[in-house]
């Protein structure tokens, strides 16, 4: 008996290899949790081995990958509370997916920390397995590491190959098109600088961004081109056109921007909108036919999803150009204000 | 004339949007030009969208994700190379799918850097694309951002179903090998440690681990389970004992010692081998009529495959017992002197 106790002290202090066994308990437990209670397909396996196995997908169809890496400083402010963390870390990989018209199918998740601190970890835990579930999106496999606060996420979706969502999709005459409601999450960014108080509501906007797989979905077969405004509209646009050899004619008087801003003076709730980044919502280009089908899936997604410009032939000068009410080209001076997303 | 070149500045102004967009045209210049003289097969769409599109793999073939972090000062010293980072980065994920039987398809790349300096990229991506061309594994998206050096990548392999080595298929009675030589990764951490010199041999055993994809490959239809060696044999082969609800006895006088290592005394040399981590070979179990077999591929391959022990039935004790050359298993005393490797 006294051999036996011995050997589990023994064997105790073997497992103990470190806090970072621990650390992955918890989330293998919850992964292990949440496959059980949404039993998905392709998974044959997740935590646990060297790397998760997937089944494969239809023939018809292709796997969409992408990976977002948020550092400590430079994505989120140092002492941000770490359910926020987690939630974010997901939802902008599986705004990703959103942007190409994926369906999610799992994620890795790779983190360094500082140091193990239960609190710490139970509420990045349940931050990212709120967003996980709402999704149906499963932690397939994952490393933990000492190091500077680092959350490294790659997310696996799947979409019918004819009705990815790509940038280089776009075409001359479509329709502009963007969702939701732009400018508040640089604007929380911008007040906590400023060492101002930010409302909940707007810092939920930066902190807890919805990535929009319903309407990404829902946009199948309808938009032709689409991304996720991560470094606000007027840059990423141009990442469309480049890819699309197209330019964009933007309506600044249309852009939908966030109604919280509308205290400040309009060049800066404008330019908050055009570059704002962080907001997580689609742009995206269809053809002026769909215009009604995407005025119903507004209504039934309770999403606004506001018109705002359209693709033109690819001129020699800027891939997007800003216009005024009249319709007339603001100034080269005017477009030259406005300045790229840094995060922070 | 006039309006055209002050477009174009105003272009090249905008397009300059942070350092950042040049670091990721140095990566994906280089997999463009790798994706034009491979031809990969299921790669649809690379990096430039929101995400990578991979063609759907064989119906009876599995898809084999793995990811790892690699931090400054906890999985290299600062000032290591940065050809080596890049090379080492790649390597332990590809060892990851060389444990899985898989082959190498591709990579996601997530890069903080605390400031661009183009002679560490250079370097880095020199390091990263040798072993990427070498294996075929194509980079297919990444995320670069500014913050304390940290590498992320997710790799992605195929296995067909039925020939996959996983951790929860060793079974009683069945041999078990390891490939290499042990021991040496480990030393040159000790002796960097100890602000001795490293040669350069020992140093490249450390910075450059060979990924054993070609062993992995061998072993379809020859091992049962499978993992390769991060945290060193006597940890690792904890993972395969849980996982397959069995028990390892282990020679010691059979392990693979590296022989820069006789020099040290043979308990140094000893635990080294047993508990020093980053050796990235492969341990793995085989029916005992695949000995020969093994034999041949070892002596194809020019790599040593070394017959160490055995698996035994469950014991409510260790997970793993060393045997001494008479084949009585050492003390309990013994087994405690064995320290777990934390890497540095």
């Amino acid at each position: 008996l006294a051999r036996d106790r011995n050997r589990r002290e023994y064997e105790k202090a073997l497992i103990k290899m470190g806090e970072f066994a621990l650390i992955e308990r918890i989330f293998s437990q919850r992964a292990a949790q949440m496959r059980q209670a949404q039993k998905p397909d392709l998974i044959d396996l997740g935590i646990g081995d060297d790397a998760a196995l997937l089944a494969a997908i239809a023939a018809d169809e292709q796997l969409v990958v992408s990976t977002d890496m948020l550092v400590e400083g430079t994505h989120f402010f140092v002492g941000t509370d770490p359910f926020a963390i987690g939630y974010k870390s997901l939802a902008v990989n599986l705004s990703d997916l959103a942007a190409m018209g994926a369906a999610p199918l799992g994620f890795t998740l790779a983190l360094a920390l500082p140091q193990a601190s239960d609190r710490f970890l139970e509420a990045f835990a349940s931050g990212l397995f709120s967003l996980a579930q709402q999704h149906g999106c499963h932690l397939i496999g994952g490393d933990t590491t000492r190091g500077p606060l680092n959350v490294c996420i790659t997310v696996f979706g799947r979409v019918p190959r004819a009705q990815v969502l790509r940038r280089d999709a776009a075409r001359v005459g479509q329709d502009l098109w963007v969702s939701g409601q732009l400018g508040a999450a640089a604007r929380a960014v911008q007040l906590q600088y400023q060492n101002q108080i930010v409302e909940a509501a707007m810092l939920a906007r930066l902190q807890k961004p919805q990535a929009r797989i319903d309407l990404g979905l829902r946009l199948r077969g309808i938009a032709s081109s689409a991304l996720d405004l991560s470094d606000g509209l007027f840059g990423d646009l141009a990442h469309i056109a480049r890819a699309s050899h197209v330019s964009f004619e933007v309506f600044i008087d249309l852009l939908p921007i966030e109604p919280a801003l509308q205290q400040l003076a309009p060049d800066k709730a404008c330019q908050l909108a055009l570059c704002g980044g962080d907001d997580y919502e689609l742009a995206f280009t269809a053809d002026a036919a769909f215009a009604h089908k995407i005025g119903q899936i507004s209504l039934s997604l309770g999403l606004p999803l506001t018109r705002i410009g359209r693709v033109t032939a690819a001129s020699a000068g800027a891939p997007v150009t800003c216009l005024d009410a009249t319709g007339v080209p603001l100034s080269r001076r005017w477009h030259q204000k406005l300045k790229p997303y840094e995060h922070f």
